[in-house]
């Protein structure tokens, strides 16, 4: 009988702190329920002390999943309180506390004398705080997870105190960090099998790796944990994260899979699901993944060259070490179109991966059928990419009502916009240096604002002519960012989308602003 | 005193096989350039006897670089003879000839009774042609180097013979690839100590990896092997190559450099040039990077999270395990503009790494001007989608002479063409789904041609609102795709010249067709 290893989703929490990548809360529990489909152990779904819309997620994630929905804390009182509250109604709730403890970290963070003077006494303060902060969060519930932030970088006999301290304050899971993706996967085996050897009460909590990929080991640093002790993975989808991302849970889900020959080990994930993940964490957060990501990309099994074509026709095995159906790489394309009704719509939907309600439904069948008029055939990336856009709209912001361009190689870029927003209109033209620039100063005239854009990226978001166009625009105001999504055939039409949304959440924002400033969530 | 490791960069050839990568021979030119300023050791330049452009782009490569050039060729004497052909130019050329050693491959590619009736009497027929093979690449020059392809799942006793059977016939590398990504980083540096110890002439040559990242692993496969005894890494700018990629250069090179005091090795890259040479091989390749990659992606040194904002600032090490600026990532955005003047856009461009001819820069500085209209604030990336389109852009083929389009909410997506060839002016209009659908259905009409768009993407090159927009069109006529490529400020006009592009190259393809298909050529 193999031996299971957890694996521990973290794209909710440190996946969602990929600079540009902020997800809504009705994202986050359509994703969560995608997670919940894929087999993982421990969903991570936030930090819930950062900020309300945080705390409302992980909340409205527990009050409908079945797997334990761990959330973040740093080791205060506080933040403990904060993630309890968010966690209450949860089936199987976890608590996730942690604090810095290499060197560099405790003389960046814990500088002041009042964590002691030496670096010394500054270690003694962090290991009371990281008890503390365990035995409290023990106060609501059994299932404790306690983090030693770049513990890559810790002193190994700092690090075998505090985590031996921790599981004796009655930390079940202890968790070892590789937070700046410093280690090499000899170095940070051997650093397991440390704690496996020196610290006398390891065996009363699972081990766990959170490993970062700045030097593009994120994986085999995972892997080579497993093979010395670890028990417990951490990971996000499509390996995003903080700078260049975590571990990518499909791949080291498949490295496992594909090569357990070479020991004794399982998961619980159901690999058939990991391209619909895939797909929805890319639809939902804008984050791209390159061609040549291993696993998810759109190369991956793809063979362009002549010898590798023919050695494909001979045997898949030639040049393929997994099916793209073991991972669900869909291989026919089912196609929709206006006659599909209501209830084949809802269909694929669902087996992509998204669970509508009634109402719901009704809206984005309206939407459907507004492509399909435009597309004729709707693939399942077109739904993806609407389900995307969809979700990310909030209610109450402005309304593209109407839009013209003109322009061409010979003429003078022209635009002329009308805005719905509440009651009033708002109508305007402009010029600009292309049909999007013109676009963009018309919305601006017509709103009465200046230029707030500071990112701005087009894409085709599926295939074909007829793709999908899909804008995503950042705006900046002082030091708050605001995104917004616009899809349409029409990628004019898209980036003005895109741009009205930003500017929508950026004037919810400032109308009920109770959103605080944080300054430490990492690991 | 460090022991060095040797950079073998694939990027042309193994890099060039990534499906919708192709390269022309100006492209593989300039980046070769960049390659020697980044100080590769070895370019492996492309694979000469699979078509005629393949050749000619060794063969230029040749002709002004002072870096070992290698080509490859199957273990055959026409690829052989093509591969000197390539390269009797070059001042340190190298053969690189390959067979497949696997079981699977063996009996995939040589099932028939030709090759000897039984597995064995077929691995003897292989080590054979691998000697000949070796011995004839000899007689045409001293630096040969071989691979096993498919190494990583060869039986360990036949590949020891058959690297100790090619070393005696002169071989002076000898490569072990993971061509499949199979291997793990403990089980693959094991293979490569079996080899050390177990071949008993293995000093007489230099041991080379070639690792594929099917299961994310390529790159700690490499250092794996290195610390095994591997002194020769082949690996792929920004990790492009056969469907996952190879492993990747940055993050191999940065790997060994940041955790130098882990061992005692070093490479000759000048790393300052790795951001250069990542975004040179992207625009001109087409294959976009993931924010999320290692070294190279845009949020590879970016924090979006309060905590690590404000460990920044106290100090970069409490989450960089190195600065952007040692892999050349600006710090400062150089910004040019219509008064630069042609001597200023030249030295920037130098300073990115391109070097162009007079009648070049003429070329460039007309169209460098044509943008700075538009956009007014020209920023390196707008330079690099620049030289990146000015490079794919054959000769003869069709000119967008005049576009225009009329579209938006409430009116049909209107658009109308004028298109110049030799001396025929074409004009036509049509209607469409959206824009750029009107648009090519006007280009259709104009042409008088059925639509052969088989992959349309677009996407924002650039930063900012006045992005410039890039636009691929692949286009498929029996086996044989085309792809085109397009640069505006407009990305409907981006789209068109994309599409007249691809249709060029078809064109050209047809007028003067003497490519011949090849059926074998990986590693």
């Amino acid at each position: 009988m193999r031996e299971k290893i957890l694996v521990f989703d973290t794209t909710l929490r440190d996946g969602e702190q990929s600079p540009g990548a902020s997800l809504n809360v009705q994202e986050k529990v359509e994703i969560a329920r995608q997670l919940e489909k894929l087999g993982v152990d421990v969903i991570e779904a936030g930090f819930p002390a950062s900020s309300p819309l945080q705390l409302e997620a992980v909340q409205r994630i527990c009050s409908e999943s079945h797997t334990v929905i761990a959330a973040l804390a740093r080791a205060v009182e506080n933040d403990i309180t904060a993630a309890w509250k968010a966690l209450k109604d949860a089936l199987k709730p976890r608590i996730h506390t942690f604090i810095s403890t290499s060197d560099i970290h405790i003389l960046g963070k814990f500088g002041s004398d009042r964590y002691g003077a030496s670096l010394q006494e500054k270690q003694g303060t962090v290991l009371q705080m990281a008890v503390d902060a365990v035995k409290f969060a023990k106060t609501f519930t059994p299932d404790v997870e306690f983090s030693a932030e770049d513990a890559g970088r810790t002193d190994p006999g700092y690090l075998a105190e505090i985590i031996s301290a921790v599981i004796d304050a009655g930390a079940t899971t202890v968790n070892i960090p590789d937070t700046t993706g410093y280690t090499w996967p000899s170095e940070f085996g051997e650093k397991i099998a440390r704690l496996v050897a020196g610290v006398p009460n390891i065996s009363k909590a699972v081990i766990s790796v959170h490993c970062h990929n700045d030097l593009g080991l994120a994986v085999a640093n995972s892997l080579s944990a497993v093979e010395r002790g670890a028990r417990q993975i951490e990971c996000a989808m499509n390996g995003i994260g903080e700078r260049a991302g975590n571990a990518s849970l499909e791949e080291i889900v498949m490295a496992l899979k594909v090569r357990s020959d070479l020991h004794n080990f399982r998961t619980g994930i159901v690999t058939e699901e990991i391209y619909n993940t895939s797909r929805m964490v890319s639809a939902f957060t804008g984050m791209i993944i390159q061609p040549n990501k291993a696993i998810v990309g759109d190369n991956a099994f793809s063979h362009e060259s002549g010898i590798h074509q023919d050695g494909m026709l001979k045997s898949r095995e030639t040049y393929e070490v997994m099916t793209p159906e073991s991972v669900g790489v869909p291989q026919t394309n089912i196609v929709l179109g206006r006659h599909s009704g209501k209830h084949g719509l809802q269909a694929r939907l669902a087996a992509l991966g998204y669970k509508l309600g009634d109402q719901e439904l009704e809206t984005v069948y309206r939407r459907f059928l507004d492509i399909a008029d435009k597309k004729k055939e709707v693939y399942d990336d077109d739904l993806r990419v609407l389900m995307g856009d969809e979700m990310s709209r909030p209610g109450g912001t402005y309304l593209l009502d109407y839009m013209h361009i003109n322009s061409g190689t010979a003429s003078i870029p022209t635009a002329t916009v009308r805005i719905k927003h509440d009651s009033q209109v708002y109508e305007e033209s402009a010029t600009g240096d292309g049909p999007v620039d013109a676009c963009f100063r018309a919305i601006e005239r017509a709103l009465g604002i200046e230029s707030m854009v500071s990112t701005y990226t087009v894409r085709s978001a599926t295939a074909g002519r007829q793709a999908l166009g899909e804008a995503l625009v950042r705006i900046r105001d002082g030091n708050i960012s605001f995104n917004g999504r616009g899809v349409s055939t029409d990628v004019i039409e898209a980036s003005a989308k895109a741009y009205l949304q930003a500017l929508g959440l950026r004037r919810l924002h400032f109308q009920n602003s109770t959103t605080e400033t944080i300054t430490d969530n990492g690991v």
